[in-house]
C-alpha cells in the first residue's frame, strides 16, 4: 500500500514537499531522516514533550526541525558533530527515549542506500530520482533502534553573565575573557572598507 | 506606517505566525533576527547566493533557518557558539558580505530591549506582548551592521573516510580512531534493556 503511505503524520507527497520547501532540495538523507523520526515518534508516544539530539550536522538536524517541534533555534535540539547516521528522541522529564539509526546491515539489502550512504557509487549512476524510490520503497526496513537513558546533552544551556566588550562595544559572555572571542583575533571575518 | 510594515518579504503577521509555527512561540530573539535577516539581505542584494554565519545557538538560527534558504542541515548555516547577537550573510563566491548585530548602545532608546537582552528586568515585569511591541516599533533602529570579507567557517565541510565500527557496527568517519566516539565511551547515552 505505498500509495498510502504516511510519514510523520503527512502524505507521502506532503511530506518530500516539506522537505523540498526547508531543505532546497528533497535531499536522500533528509527523507531517511523522515522514516527515523516517524519511528522514534512511534516508540516515544504522542503524549511525551521529546527532546532530540542529533549525531551529525548533515541532513538529520532538517528532518527533526521539521517533523518535531525540536528547533536549533529553541534549544530542543542538539547536536553532535560526529557525523553518525543516527538521532534520538528522548522525554525531556524522565530523560528515557529511543535511538535510531540507519542500520548498513540492513541497508545491502537496497543496494542504492548502501552505495550512496558509503559513496561506492558515482553521482551518474546512481540518479536522485533511483535513490529516493529504493529509499520511499525501503522505509523503516533501514533503520534499527534501541531505547536508551540519556545521561548527557540534555537540558538548558545557561547562560552567563554579559558585559559589554571593550573592544568593539558589543555585549558578550564575561566568560571569554576580557574582550569577546573577535577581539581576541579570533573571528571569521575581517571589516571591509 | 507601522500598519505596513514588511520584513523578509513578509506581512508583519504573517512574519509573526511563521516564527510561531516552527519556533514554538513567537520568541523575542527570533522576531528581532528576523529584522537582522531583512536588513542582511537588503545589504546583499536579491541577486546573490548568501550563505549564513550565525554567532549564537539562541533564536538567531531559527530566524536565518525561516527566512533565507540556509538551514543547519543543508550546510549553508554556520553556528558558532559565540553567545554574540549577530550574524553574516555573504557571498557564497567573494565571502563578501554584512555582519548585522544587536546593537546594545542604540537599545538605549527602547529599554524594554535593552533590560531584556541584559537581564534586568524580572519576566514579571516585562511582559511578552509589551517586549514584542517594542520590538516592532524599533524595526532596525536597534541594529547595527558593517561589510565583512568572511575568512573561516566558509565553504563545504569534507566528508573523511567512514568505516564499520568494530563496537557498534555502526558506519562511523575512520578519523575518529579505531572504534566510534560512542564505543570511546564518549557517548550521550546508556542503553535500555
Amino acid at each position: 500500500m505505498q500509495n498510502h503511505l504516511t510519514v510523520c503524520g503527512r502524505s507521502y507527497e506532503d511530506f518530500l514537499t516539506t522537505i523540498r520547501n526547508f531543505h532546497g532540495w528533497i535531499a536522500p538523507g533528509v527523507v531517511i531522516g523522515g522514516f527515523m523520526v516517524d519511528m522514534a515518534q512511534e516508540h516515544i508516544g504522542p503524549d511525551v514533550e521529546a527532546d532530540a539530539i542529533v549525531e551529525t550536522i548533515r541532513c538529520l538536524p532538517d528532518a527533526i526541525q521539521l517533523f518535531t517541534p525540536c528547533t536549533y533555534g529553541n534549544g530542543w535540539m542538539k547536536v553532535v558533530d560526529w557525523d553518525k547516521f543516527a538521532l534520538t528522541l528522548y522525554d525531556k522529564k524522565t530523560l528515557e527515549g529511543v535511538r535510531v539509526w540507519l542500520d548498513l546491515e540492513k541497508s545491502k539489502r537496497f543496494p542504492d542506500i548502501y552505495n550512496w550512504y558509503m559513496r561506492l557509487a558515482p553521482k551518474k549512476d546512481l540518479p536522485l530520482d533511483v535513490l529516493l524510490k529504493s529509499i520511499e520503497v525501503a522505509g523503516r526496513h533501514v533503520l534499527s533502534s534501541f531505547p536508551v537513558q540519556v545521561v548527557r546533552y540534555h537540558g538548558k544551556i545557561k547562560k552567563g553573565r554579559i558585559e559589554i566588550c571593550s573592544g568593539c562595544g558589543e555585549a558578550y559572555p564575561a566568560s571569554q575573557g576580557e574582550r569577546c572571542l573577535a577581539c581576541q583575533g579570533k573571528g571569521y571575518y575581517e571589516t571591509r572598507a
